[in-house]
């Protein structure tokens, strides 16, 4: 196979200014980085902050692979001795005719938050679609053998997380998991699921129904390829993506030996926020949630706690987005919200007209102006006037 | 009434040095000083600073008090024109009619932790016996409408408490102040009640058992005059000697507006360890709870929680009592501890001896030494050897 190596000048990526989609020839030499012997996610991301596009590296000289600061060196030779292109290209295939995207790195689709991690896949099957909204994520995740007061928690946070706009991302495992897709879905909300499987596959089995919902209204995603069993070495590894793809990290129920502590602790690693719920003490499966309260995460009760404590974060996102008066509100959130946010496109306006023209009661409106400020939607003057943000 | 002022010069209270009991005139002079207009228990422990004995103030001269740094002028006029002596001698005579000793704050048996506090009452009114080995308290306080669960986790607690020789302080409110009390005494260990009213009536009314068990096996306390109804505004002072006399304050459950914020709010200023106990998210009576967890209380799930973080004062507790190889155990430590304790009164032994010799399983050994290296008994050496610590 013919790999053109074009090594211009790099820059980092930023949004806007990615490559252009590939086409599949491409996109062979995208899965291709992720088999190369010794070349693991690390070292990827090494070659990704060098080139432009990192898939050249398959071409470029020996010397100029030599220079890349930490790069192993025995990779050099990996890259230049692969010849498995035809097992590529009927990957590329076999995903064609599963209507699954290959999504490499360099793609505007492939989620910003995760590009920054130490190790990001360099490329993710998706099935589905994944919009920029689901930058405003949030993880849900805790034991499979969850008890009916944990399935209530992930419920109630994952609506409130679903009606604020958020998308709900979390592993589809039975449990916590499943409770949090199905509850975001309910809501009319966005739900990402990252596998420890092949994307192609729903795991577990009774998750079969939940898979297909969440394709169609979200995306379930995966960088183990098409056909992998649910091997339980894949779990930890996938955990840094639902880390990674998350402003935090919610902890519902985990025992003390629990893959959610896992979860939790890439998550610190990343730099994300780490919640976790509170439970009756002498409960087996909040021991894990207590240990994490112990060593540092927020004690989440209510979806407010998480906001709260995001807000910051959220600010930077309304900031980098292209934001003038006037702009919309995602359509996630709900109709309340939409309708009192319409009501400052013209001017700022003062609580109480607010109250006045949205019909709504007065601790209503002083909620959703509080979210919307903590969202980054609205700004607060002086004298209890509001306007919109940007 | 005559007053002899001895103005010897003054050195710190230290422990076996204190000033020999009081006779009943003396006594009538320690009420006097909680009753002086103005003088409340800062300015009294800035008199307790400056004299070995505070109740000379009320015949030392002006000029004397005036050079107190940061002593209220207003006081010293209060002092000079005391003239209830009457009002003070049938204070004395009640609390004699009804077996209730009057301890002021030199003699040996006022609390030595409660001295430190910034406004510690010129002495207590105590219906029982303060005991020395009452210095090891840990305060457990927590709503009047308790849940099944919190009365459960506050009984585990006290009666952790009390099987590791620690006596327990509490409010003998209903609820978790109740359950707290009765555990300890269940389990044959000592308790102390702090009273926001007086200590010679059973408030509430339904715990006149409890306070009559609490006086025969602990202490009922109070520095309200005689006959003192429960009045509000007693119960946040009185909290303030709650976690004065405590190592550390645990709240077991407390909605939004408990009165055992305040406990541990003051607990935190006095430099008290701070533990609460959680409950479900959405639980009521678990709001104030999370609510100090979130602002830094240690969660608390079982006894070894509390035990682990006052570990560093048990040890120095340890140190500052006559301690030589060979002193004893605590009694109401439980016969398991004593009897492993007392293998090592000849040499150090490994833990496989101590296994051998005490009949008891490997992981209750281990348990027990864990424990008794906590709270301050066994050292451990290096290769699993553990000697009397001293």
């Amino acid at each position: 196979m013919n790999v053109n190596a074009t090594m211009e000048p790099t820059l980092p990526l930023r949004k806007g200014e990615v490559l252009p989609p590939c086409g599949k020839a491409d996109l062979t030499r995208w899965i291709a980085l992720s088999r190369v012997p010794g070349l693991g996610c690390v070292n990827f991301k090494k070659l990704a902050e060098h080139f432009d596009d990192p898939t050249v590296a398959f071409s470029a000289p020996a010397e100029a692979l030599a220079k890349i600061q930490g790069l192993d060196p025995n990779v050099i030779d990996g890259l230049h001795r692969f010849s498995a292109w035809a097992e590529m290209e009927a990957e590329v295939r076999r995903a064609e005719n599963a209507a699954i995207k290959i999504v490499p790195f360099t793609d505007p689709i492939y989620p910003a938050r995760l590009r920054l991690i130490a190790d990001p896949p360099p490329f993710l099957y998706v099935k589905g679609e994944i919009r920029d909204q689901d930058e405003r994520a949030v993880a849900v995740v805790g034991s499979r053998s969850a008890s009916d007061y944990g399935r209530r928690v992930a419920r109630d946070l994952c609506r409130g997380l679903a009606s604020l706009g958020f998308t709900v991302v979390s592993g589809m495992a039975r449990g916590i998991d499943g409770a949090a897709h199905e509850a975001a879905l309910h809501a009319g909300g966005r739900t990402l699921a990252v596998l420890g499987s092949g994307v192609d596959r729903a795991y577990p089995r009774e998750h079969e129904k939940l898979y297909q919902r969440i394709s169609e209204s979200g995306a379930v995603i995966s960088e183990f390829p098409l056909g992998t069993g649910p091997v339980a070495f894949n779990f930890p590894v996938r955990n840094r993506l639902i880390s990674g793809l998350s402003l935090g990290v919610v902890v519902v129920e985990a025992t003390e030996k629990s893959g959610s502590l896992i979860t939790a602790s890439l998550a610190s690693e990343q730099g994300r926020e780490v919640f976790a719920v509170p439970g009756e003490a002498g409960a087996s499966r909040s021991r894990g949630t207590h240990r994490l309260i112990r060593q540092g995460a927020k004690l989440v009760e209510t979806v407010n706690d998480i906001v709260e404590e995001i807000a910051p974060q959220l600010s930077a996102l309304a900031q980098n987005a292209e934001s003038a008066p006037g702009r919309a509100l995602p359509q996630h959130l709900a109709d309340e919200f939409q309708k009192i946010f319409a009501l400052f496109q013209e001017r700022s306006l003062q609580i109480d007209e607010v109250i006045e023209r949205s019909g709504c009661s007065p601790s209503r409106v002083s909620e959703i102006l509080l979210e919307l400020e903590l969202l980054g939607y609205v700004k607060q003057l002086p004298g209890k006037k509001y306007r919109v943000e940007g």
